[in-house]
């Protein structure tokens, strides 16, 4: 061990020495400098949370969004700005959703919740019910339909605390909601109420996207969601009386699909001009907050990574890319839409980099690619190191958000101090406010800087030869 | 280059492979998940901030917490708790600061301060004078006497945003006010109105302590702080005018010294009981907030870490003390104190190892100490990494706080996302809502782990055979 250890120091002195000397540690350190004393990032993302405010998917808000991004890439001086028309999903939530729950009848708490993202409404009068808990998905297939049937399921799962990265745990939350959809539909459940993904035991309500796309449309029941507070009192509650009824009511409505745009902006190539390498957040968001976190810091930290560049003269040799995406949140017909487009226009993507984190403290790139490409991204650590970027590994893109451009040899994704994330997805709490101006920065240049290492180290190795 | 990335990347998987099997992957995994599923030190924490809440050193609430820590180490069954009496420092704030600016006779608009930790107080009625703005310590040089005397000294001196470890910058800051102190009581100034030190534009006044060891008694004048906003709109009405005065009274106020305590308790080494790992934090905080960050989490983590060892059973081979300080804002004399105490006793240290950095997301050990030592140190990143842990590297103990323990062969402190720490530092934004739990417990198991394996692998190496 004591040998390895001395061998690994000799390297990494080995690597420290080679870069010093070298253009890569005065363009990062430009790039960091530049990001770090201007307030853009900053300043772009304000008038989005502030001026602008929660963006639905085809929202007027969103539109709005569209027009102003469009308007700060077209002030960069880019060679190309453009929109892509998209259809979206158009759900509007309504008036405020309510509920209780009732102990003996007539005697009622209420309790604050919130409409799922996609769900249907309740009946115009509500929806009452005898409540019955489930805190795993082997609970629901016990009761099956005998002891689901007519009744509001309160799925009260949780984000798995053991789970180290929250973004697995919240991937297998969704995974059991997806499937509680279904399956309480099939055994004819009225409602599910489901407890709000955080790690925190406090009074945020968490709204988030549900499908029901395999649930045919009769057994499509209404989804709400509670607070961990509140999911904590119901609990409680049920374990003192089991004889509980739960009532809700919300108007939420999946209206028609709407033409919404992808904002698309880029600075051409000067040896690859074909080959892309795009950077991708969603401008869209959730509309209990502002959506500074998600994703509004993503994207104003994708248009910074693009000014970062031409403020620190560098020519990429690839075409770089920012795709602001019209439904990160609502379905990613955008998403698929890009790629139909990109497809056609017969363009090879070389790097898919995603920026939708929360505009927290970054602290590492996870990478998705063959071996060799990963390892020669890997050695840029003592470049990234001295700005807090320790982590540069290979790992799931589940890790970084949804969005992905398929098809390109390397995928890459921003990863942020995740463990706060979840105290603000999704919630009233996702506000700029909330968004620390430096770390919004270190990311901006962070994502500058891994644009480019890539296209000045030619990864994917020899990819323009293919 | 790349050959280096290929040795590096083999040598990685060579100690992955040698760590998995080991009892080293059990021992952190048990706790890692202890601390994430109990809430222990979160409700620790929860208690000391929201129960007992800001704790000035030699206050009321200081003592209350002294006894709160004293039981809770009580109950943990280590093998001895204790109190250590300290002479402290005793100031009170008095009644809340206050100040306006005049840009015309009669004009006036108020701006919120806060007097700065031992500063005198200004006459009863306040003092009215004009005001100089300088920025750097050059601008107070250049006025020197004939431009300072009579006069209030604006110090908008700001954190250097191009500093990336905003301690380091920090220290630049009080450094040069403490500086400015110096001089400008020398040349006449009769009180100095600093610009809080965060990298934020926003209205929070932020304390902290100075010190007029090395002025005169005749020429100590009052110190105090505004936000950056007022600072902004100072530096603003000065451009446009620069015949402005300030006028600002504040009581408070140097009582004399009193008895407080060190919280103090350890479990006893099974072989090298005399040698002595302390782990310390500074139970007094500043009185704006509740001290959640700075450093209730540190105190809390810092039990936690014991009761980990306990949890998992880990029997040190040295004895693990933790230390929580009396005046970690005011003075220090309790580290002094304890340090005279340990030499009378003839106590080896063999580490001092400080959690002061406010709770925030841990992300590493910055050591001090012999080459072998860290390289030794720096090799367990495969075990630290999967939680988050990335950076262990020699650093200055700067970057952790101003406790540490003298001439210990190694000293350690746990390093959190620093960038966030300075929107809460100091200032009423330090309270128990903006600490994360998740966080939390994953500094308090960081801690244990480091314990561990410094314990198990006898760092400083053949030390017990000195």
């Amino acid at each position: 061990m004591k040998h390895y250890s001395l061998l690994l120091l000799f390297i990494m002195l080995g690597y420290n020495y080679s870069y010093s000397q070298s253009a890569d540690v005065l363009q990062l350190k430009k790039s960091y400098e530049i990001a770090l004393t201007d307030n853009t990032t900053y300043d772009w993302l304000r008038h989005l949370s502030n001026q602008i405010g929660g963006r639905l998917s085809g929202s007027l808000q969103m539109q709005r969004a569209v027009t102003y991004t469009k308007s700060s890439l077209d002030h960069l001086g880019l060679d190309k700005v453009w929109l892509q028309p998209v259809l979206v999903s158009k759900w509007v939530r309504g008036a405020d959703a309510f509920s209780y729950f009732e102990t003996t009848p007539g005697v009622t708490t209420n309790l604050p919740i919130v409409a799922l993202g996609g769900s249907v409404a309740t009946a115009l009068n509500g929806v009452k019910a005898a409540l019955i808990e489930i805190q795993s998905s082997e609970d629901l297939e016990k009761l099956g339909s005998i002891g689901i049937k007519g009744k509001i399921v309160f799925f009260n799962i949780r984000l798995n605390p053991l789970v180290i990265h929250p973004m697995e745990g919240y991937t297998d939350y969704q995974d059991a909601l997806e499937s509680c959809i279904q399956k309480a539909g099939l055994y004819g459940a009225v409602g599910i109420i489901a407890t709000s993904p955080t790690f925190s035991l406090d009074d945020l309500t968490h709204t988030g996207y549900i499908s029901y796309d395999n649930v045919l449309a009769s057994l499509r029941i209404p989804v709400a969601a509670v607070s961990t507070n509140s999911a904590a009192l119901l609990s409680a509650s049920l374990a003192l009386n089991p004889d509980i009824n739960f009532y809700f009511k919300q108007n939420c409505k999946q209206l028609n699909a709407i033409i919404s745009h992808n904002v698309i902006g880029e600075i051409r190539g000067t040896k690859y001009p074909k080959e892309i390498v795009v950077l991708t957040s969603h401008l869209d968001s959730w509309d209990l907050g502002d959506g500074a976190l998600g994703s509004g810091a993503g994207c104003a930290q994708s248009i910074e990574a693009l000014r970062l560049l031409l403020a620190t003269e560098y020519k990429p040799k690839r075409t770089v890319r920012v795709v602001l995406f019209a439904d990160g949140e609502m379905g990613l017909h955008s998403v698929k839409k890009y790629l139909k487009g990109a497809a056609e226009a017969g363009e090879n993507h070389v790097l898919s980099l995603n920026a939708s984190l929360g505009g927290l403290q970054p602290i590492g790139f996870h990478l998705v690619g063959g071996k060799a490409e990963i390892k020669s991204m890997e050695s840029w650590k003592p470049l990234l190191e001295p700005y807090g970027i320790f982590e540069l590994s290979s790992g799931s893109d589940l890790l970084y958000g949804q969005i992905k451009i398929d098809n390109t040899p390397i995928s890459a994704g921003l990863t942020t101090n995740a463990q706060q994330y979840f105290d603000y997805h999704h919630s009233e709490n996702d506000r700029f406010k909330n968004v620390n101006k430096r770390s919004l920065a270190f990311g901006s240049a962070s994502l500058a800087s891994f644009i480019y290492l890539f296209d000045k180290y030619d990864v994917p190795i020899n990819f323009h030869k293919m």
